[in-house]
């Protein structure tokens, strides 16, 4: 994981616009949030996937790094005051309190259109037309009005209220789950995975995802929020729902565990070149942060 | 243009999600902006510089209506109260006044996402691959961290400064005419226009862009802002840069005038196919609102 974080953010910061192009403010910005300590799960997962599906080299780069962009940018506008209004991320200062709240609106615009941008010139390099289109697609529809934003404002309007198991599971699935998954899935989509190969490295992501995110709300629980919330996100973060707030802690706990047990199962057949994956699913369930 | 107006929102209907696609709340914000009363003046130039480079038929629908969509998504996001702060837009409430902050950024999220999406799909099945990857290409550098984002970044950092004539051109090239210079590249583009005619439709795109603004700015200025605007957002426009207040009313005219004339110069030679690009000139300047 460690020799994997290196080598994307050596890229990321290869593909970004330097500090010092004009405006400076806005380079700055992007790259305070892009270079905020995140643990890369998304890009490692989308080039383990690549890599089981016997794809080598490094022409999954700019893809691993699109998905990375696309993630911080939804991280920033999920921050920002109108939304979450969360003071710390990483235990650092959000990007709108570092940068002011139209900053931060603008660097999520301009990451969202970077991520596109880095497929359409370097993923398109690699990967010719056809395959990039390929990929567009699939992202596209993991991150837009019908998933990942349709995840966010369902998540907002259940805030305070009580949801049933469909609508959390929704949340989840399309907030969370639709990113690892469209991961995992562009990996395979650059590696020429055949459609059954293709399917069951879908079916691994998307119960990794929604482990992932059950996780992160028992985290939350048991931690108390964490104590590096400020009053109003933690007020906010209290109303969320969440898979413990409708399932309990101990039956939440048991369905990231199955879930995670599942992911595996999907992949288990691919053989050693699976094996990175079933680690990366034991990190999910067993991680502390 | 009534005609051309009526066939783009046609088409925009048929490409957004209905407003009974869940979640609803989403779907109804994105289209309550892209159906408020605009000109479509960016996807009816499109289309006019895709004729006049000799295309025929509706495969430039896709493009027009993508650039349709990036402009509706950086309006509803400059109004927004920590950017411009204005509560009504074309005589009717701002989408975050209708829909509440967090809404309007994830609506203008989704319809950058959207704009991509409708390209990648539509426009790729009716352009092939590499064509729709050239438009793209196009298109993102136009709108991103050093196109139409920066502009407005660098407007928001003018606010209340004396700014010089660079920046104030700085602003108005990236903030408006880059995605209006764009609008007509990629309708050249996707007609496969040569190289030579490109460079005459993109100076076309960008001394009519810049016109356009400054023209913007002449109306602001004259009629006192505008009489539907709020206290709050007047207050902001009454700081921002813009052309009168660098140039003075009487030399911005004679500036727009002056690029509209080039513009039209730019354009004269291909004969009797951009007449219309003519007559669009001409009402860049005319127009009262």
């Amino acid at each position: 994981m460690e020799t994997g974080r290196k080598e994307i953010e050596a890229a990321l910061d290869a593909y970004l616009p330097p500090e010092t192009e004009y405006p400076q403010s806005l380079h700055k910005s992007i790259r305070y949030s892009v270079f905020s300590g995140g643990k890369r799960f998304r890009p490692i997962l989308c080039r383990a996937c690549f890599e089981a599906c016997g794809g080598d080299g490094s022409s999954v780069m700019p893809v691993a790094c699109a998905i990375e962009l696309v993630h911080t940018y939804s991280l920033i506008h999920d921050d920002l005051p109108c939304m979450d209004d969360d003071d710390l991320r990483r235990g650092k200062p959000t990007n709108h309190k570092v940068f002011g709240e139209a900053m931060a609106v603008l660097a999520g615009d301009a990451l969202l259109t970077l991520a596109v941008d880095l497929l359409v010139r370097e993923g398109a390099r690699e990967l010719g037309a056809a395959r990039t289109i390929g990929v567009l697609e699939d992202l596209l529809h993991a991150i837009g009005s019908e998933g990942m934003v349709a995840g966010q404002v369902v998540d907002m309007e259940s805030e305070g209220r009580g949801v049933g198991a469909e609508t959390i599971e929704y949340i989840h699935s399309h907030k969370t789950a639709a990113l690892i998954e469209a991961s995992g899935r562009c990996g395979a989509l650059v590696a020429e995975a055949g459609e059954a190969l293709i399917a069951c490295i879908s079916e691994y992501g998307r119960k990794l995802g929604l482990a992932f995110q059950i996780t992160d709300d028992i985290l939350d629980a048991e931690g108390g929020f964490g104590d590096l919330k400020s009053g109003a996100s933690l007020d906010k973060r209290k109303h969320k729902a969440t898979y413990p707030g409708v399932f309990g802690l101990g039956m939440s706990r048991q369905m990231a565990a199955r879930l995670v047990d599942e992911a595996k199962d999907s992949v288990a057949h691919i053989g050693v070149g699976a094996l990175p994956l079933l680690s990366m699913a034991d990190l999910v369930i067993r991680r502390s942060s």
